[in-house]
């Protein structure tokens, strides 16, 4: 949002809470995609938006990859892509996920790697795309689905890996985690929105991953953040059980993402764990 | 609901329209899937029925293929599942097409014929599909999707083949049909609503073809109709377009069906077009 508003768009948020960014230039509406779904696509007539940027979607760590909510979302999500196309909207960028992918594979790329969701989460995106493109399609929208990665940076939820870590180092806790010797594709934040923003300044269709395009393990994402706390003493490396379904490797293939706009990500690991520490306030002891 | 009312189930229906069946025995629900979401799922939360049997879609012939309103469809049908999941049910059989398979091969199976559909309202079931399929799956519901291939019978909407030859013929006019060389499989609307129930009592999960097993020409169910009304003559093959992307031959392979299910159709051709013609009421001249 802030990204937009700084370049001069005009910017309509659309957003269950009360928003926690600082954005003056963007207008907020307050609105359930879920269960304000005659008043979504009331405001959406009204605007007539001509892109459209869709991120919401249920994300509670732990919960979301099973959740019913997902179901929900794909409605919604449809719902809302139906009132952009009717209102005569042009271009629309999606949130996809990595999960979409066989994760038997390694390096994912949207050409040659199946589409073979192990989980609700991951089916429930990757049919929503297959409907949306269809209706893309039928309608003359143009459409991109930005198959996000691993993300962190400031303002995580609680329980995810970076989140975790961070609060019980900085408490002087103990942190237990697995082995950690498992490589994801880690990408902070704000890279992930600037990418959103050129993607949906792009003309490129279909999936596109959002990722670095580097495998960092997630053992050293927690001796940097470690490193940088200053307690590495904390660290229990295998006092969590690594689950026998996490695969070994799981990395984008950046290259659709490279050739189709000119995102590169501000943020290597190192740079992008200082800049979530220092804005993340320190926790309440 | 027939069927289902005679073997002594409580059965109650929603339906958008008042309807248009005479059912004594089952209770009828005036509401709209779509519109009347909330609504939907208290009801559902309120009578707390062990099966469901979905079968409401958009099929306005001509427009379905393309309409949004496949959106819509998918956005209920998975609230719908979620309300019945939510309210303890048990069994779940839900309506998919062969519109979901690639129309390159010409006996479609639900194992080795990959799906792959060519239309949005192909891509819309075949979407609900997985999403339902991987909902229940987490949620303990067993889930049937019985594919339907080439409907008719009484009560069809006019402008499909069998009510628009009919109608012709009956008013002494020109039926104007393709060559109709093309092999589909055909069955009569009351096989399938007792193929249906029987999916309902049997406890195969996923995908089940639901046809007859035969592939008879576009040809040989207009030169059928014609003979049985008398009107030959008035049958004009050859003057209407077979569209390109028409294939050649559609066939259900129903050896899951026959093997899950005690299923056999009662019609075959000429007695489902004679039960048909009986049953259809003669058009105002």
């Amino acid at each position: 949002v802030r990204t937009l508003v700084a370049r001069g768009d005009d910017v309509q948020v659309i957003s269950r809470e009360v928003p926690r960014i600082r954005a003056p230039g963007a207008t907020f509406h307050s609105l359930d995609l879920i269960t304000d779904r005659d008043a979504t696509r009331e405001l959406v007539c009204e605007l007539q938006p001509e892109r459209l940027l869709h991120l919401a979607w249920t994300t509670s760590p732990g919960e979301y990859w099973t959740s019913m909510d997902n179901l929900d979302w794909v409605g919604a999500s449809l719902s809302l892509f139906r009132a952009f196309t009717e209102a005569g909207g042009r271009r629309a960028v999606m949130a996809g996920s990595c999960a979409e992918y066989d994760w038997s594979r390694e390096v994912l790329d949207e050409v040659d790697t199946p589409t073979h969701p192990a989980t609700l989460y991951g089916t429930a995106k990757h049919s929503l795309r297959l409907v949306v493109e269809a209706a893309a399609r039928n309608s003359g929208v143009s459409l991109c689905w930005g198959r996000l990665f691993f993300l962190y940076g400031p303002e995580e939820a609680p329980g995810r890996l970076v989140s975790s870590v961070l609060d019980a180092l900085r408490l002087g806790e103990v942190a237990p985690v697995s082995e950690g010797r498992q490589e994801r594709d880690f990408l902070h934040v704000d890279d992930a929105a600037v990418a959103f923003v050129e993607l949906l300044d792009a003309s490129v269709v279909g999936p596109v991953n959002v990722g670095s395009g580097v495998g960092v393990s997630v053992r050293e994402v927690v001796a940097t953040l470690a490193d940088l706390v200053g307690r590495p003493d904390l660290v229990r490396y295998g006092t969590r059980p690594t689950p026998a379904s996490e695969p070994d490797r799981l990395v984008a293939d950046v290259r659709r993402l490279h050739a189709t706009t000119n995102f590169r990500p501000e943020f290597d690991l190192r740079s992008g764990l200082i800049d979530t520490l220092t804005r993340t306030p320190a926790p309440h002891v």
